[in-house]
């Protein structure tokens, strides 16, 4: 295959001619896939179904005393810290157990900055001005809560080893407006990257300019390996924090959505014991506790950490062939093309793929029409405007292996098309 | 038994003496008691064990074709918006599913006036000013929400049909800073009233100076009766906010809590339309979803309103002989002396005591220095402070019925002792 831009204009013509035909039988299938969002399969879901009853015939009884039934304990059960620490690399004391969702810890996080400051700082609902870093390509609801609190979102690009660090440490440490920044450090959303021990150390090393800066770190995908013998090192940040002696400058977030249930597992916050002190004395005014069975049946569901990381393996063993059948078919259909470039992760629930500059709304839209929805180009950035309209986010994990072979199939089709209007244009 | 105001000193020193060594007795049995919390028992949690198991076999699909496993349905599944509508006496598409407490929906509710604005209003975190009417003796958990947020808080006297409601009017009509004010309706915390009719519909008819002031009507006992035969009834509040005109006026907070398990239940909110589509605006960056899984446990296991009002006979027949027992206790030993009024509800989980003025303190401090604890006196009122010392909380539903006795018991010989050394202080 020769690259497009080898391809003279009469080429590219025979070319358009032969891939509006190919598209037109796509059309004709009548597809209806979705792509959009990193949602756990239903081959996934079985593997859990084991909770269902697990609490059948168990003392509800915590390892403290607690009876999971009634009410009481803001923070957690203590099986569920050490389990949910132990995921976080942290220790149970350094745990809160939130809700079902660490989306909603992430946003009630903010929120809780917002009403009523970190640790003694000021609100920032009284400040003029307040500034996130938004590393890009990133995870849209993660823009969507600093848009809610009508922050302004200061773009910083990714690297192969994580944020542009040189200009991350421009702005905390000189801009007292800047309060935080969003990490997904380890398998990035959606780029799949994994933060290099020197990033992590640069993030622990920081030296904010507002006391109230705090690293949003979301370890959203800390056990989710794709290749087992090939699990990606994420250096501990909450370790490194402490030994730069700067042990209040980050929250680190996790969950079960995407071990467990999406929407029915535990979220969990770490952070060092003056920001859990912190938290608790704003939380104890906002709930008597979280769900204590839910996360009792999580313990017993799991055992340990161990337990969860066996348990990891059986749902990278269903998404690993979705994976490599797209990556295997971008290798055959896309490589020589010289017209697009995506990533190959090791974990995590997406690809991110650069398209021709100008390109990526119309493939997302090609594809829409013959019946595969995308996440929207753009969602990856601030406001959901990509400024070169390149980035599509493909989330492999939904619909079974054959059906995302054919989405992937006509994808590549409309990535093909798309491209060669776009040189026509010229 | 004489009125102790008829007693003259010789005769209150003779009786003190006597307290003096019944009250030594009962701290030599080294009691271990608690009537603090409104915390169903374990029988009552027992009713409920199926639950644990009952999605064992079960298709995880909700009505509307939603697998309750996986992400979404930001609203609730539609069986459990219909279940809780029923308990709320709303439709299902004036209601949303939250998490595990209505009070966390309450605060958030709270929160996010607080931040946004309701339906356009200024945001309260831009005033000087905001109050909240409180209804007293109310319920420390409502009030402490408020001081969270360093609202004023307006205390409003509790009459037998609902809060003095002419004070009510000329604080809502005529202060563009009152914002809201806490209700819970039926068998209130901890009076165990219910607002009449018409208490109701002054509510509905209210005009409020402030366009975002709102009712925070908490039905924590919508079905919560203790007599079978005997159901109080309250006047929809809903219905009667739309015949006045007046639809967007209230928000109505109920849950399962109490029905099924203390923190691992569901919450609800009920309001307008307008008022559901505002909440949504915002809670759509708050999180995907709540746990849906819950949500369909509690539908499979009620399977209607019906199912569950059968549920509440059960609990009401575990509840019934404790409150009853006290009472008993209460008019046999305290009625002829003229020195305590109390309430005899109809449902809820309190009883409300008024000792003498002066004395509650004093009396909650005798009973946990003789093993029995107590809610702290003051806790009904803001900041914790009763004006005159007076009101006691009890809470009967926690320990066995023989405990519960005991308890009683011990209480009442407090009551006496502090009472008498009250009046030999004159």
């Amino acid at each position: 295959m020769k690259a497009y831009k080898d391809l003279d204009r009469a080429e590219l013509e025979q070319l358009h001619e032969g891939l509006l035909k190919e598209y037109a039988a796509w059309k004709e299938m009548g597809l209806s896939l979705n792509m959009a969002r990193g949602k756990p399969s239903d081959e996934q879901l079985q593997i859990s179904k084991g909770m269902m009853t697990i609490l059948g015939d168990v003392d509800l009884v915590a390892a403290d005393g607690t009876d999971v039934r009634n009410y009481g304990v803001l923070d957690g059960i203590p099986e569920a810290k050490r389990l949910m620490g132990d995921l976080m690399g942290v220790k149970a004391s350094q745990t809160i157990i939130f809700g079902n969702s660490s989306l909603n810890a992430m946003y009630d996080t903010v929120a809780r900055a917002y009403m009523f400051g970190i640790m003694g700082s000021v609100p920032w609902c009284r400040l003029d001005h307040v500034k996130f870093l938004c590393p890009v390509p990133g995870y849209d609801r993660h823009f969507g809560i600093i848009s809610q609190f009508g922050f302004e979102m200061i773009p910083i690009p990714m690297n192969e080893d994580g944020p542009d660090m040189d200009l991350v440490e421009k702005y905390v440490n000189h801009d007292p407006y800047v309060k935080g920044i969003w990490c997904v450090p380890l398998y990035s959303n959606p780029t799949g990257i994994v933060y290099s021990d020197e990033t992590v150390r640069r993030f622990a090393r920081l030296k904010p300019a507002a006391k109230d800066f705090r690293i949003f770190w979301d370890n959203a995908y800390a056990i989710h390996h794709l290749y087992p013998g090939k699990e990606m090192k994420l250096l501990n940040i909450m370790d490194e924090c402490e030994k730069a002696g700067n042990p209040d400058i980050v929250y680190q977030f996790a969950s079960t959505s995407k071990i467990t249930f999406p929407g029915s597992g535990i979220a969990a916050i770490s952070a060092s014991e003056n920001n859990i002190k912190d938290i608790l004395s704003h939380l104890i005014w906002q709930t008597i506790g979280y769900d204590k069975i839910n996360q009792f049946r999580h313990v017993r569901f799991f055992g340990d950490i161990e337990g969860m990381r066996r348990h990891m393996v059986r749902h990278a063993d269903i998404l690993r062939p979705k994976f490599d059948g797209i990556l295997d078919l971008f290798d055959q259909e896309l490589k020589d093309l010289g017209i697009a470039e995506w990533t190959r992760p090791y974990g995590g629930y997406f690809i991110s793929f650069d398209a021709m500059e100008g390109c990526a709304k119309k493939i997302v839209s090609k594809c829409r029409e013959a019946g595969v929805v995308m996440t929207a180009a753009g969602a990856t950035f601030p406001n959901g405007v990509d400024p070169k309209d390149s980035n599509i986010r493909i989330a492999p994990s939904f619909p079974p292996l054959d059906e995302i072979i054919t989405a992937a199939k006509l994808f590549i089709t409309c990535v093909k098309l798309v491209t060669v209007e776009k040189l026509l244009e010229k």
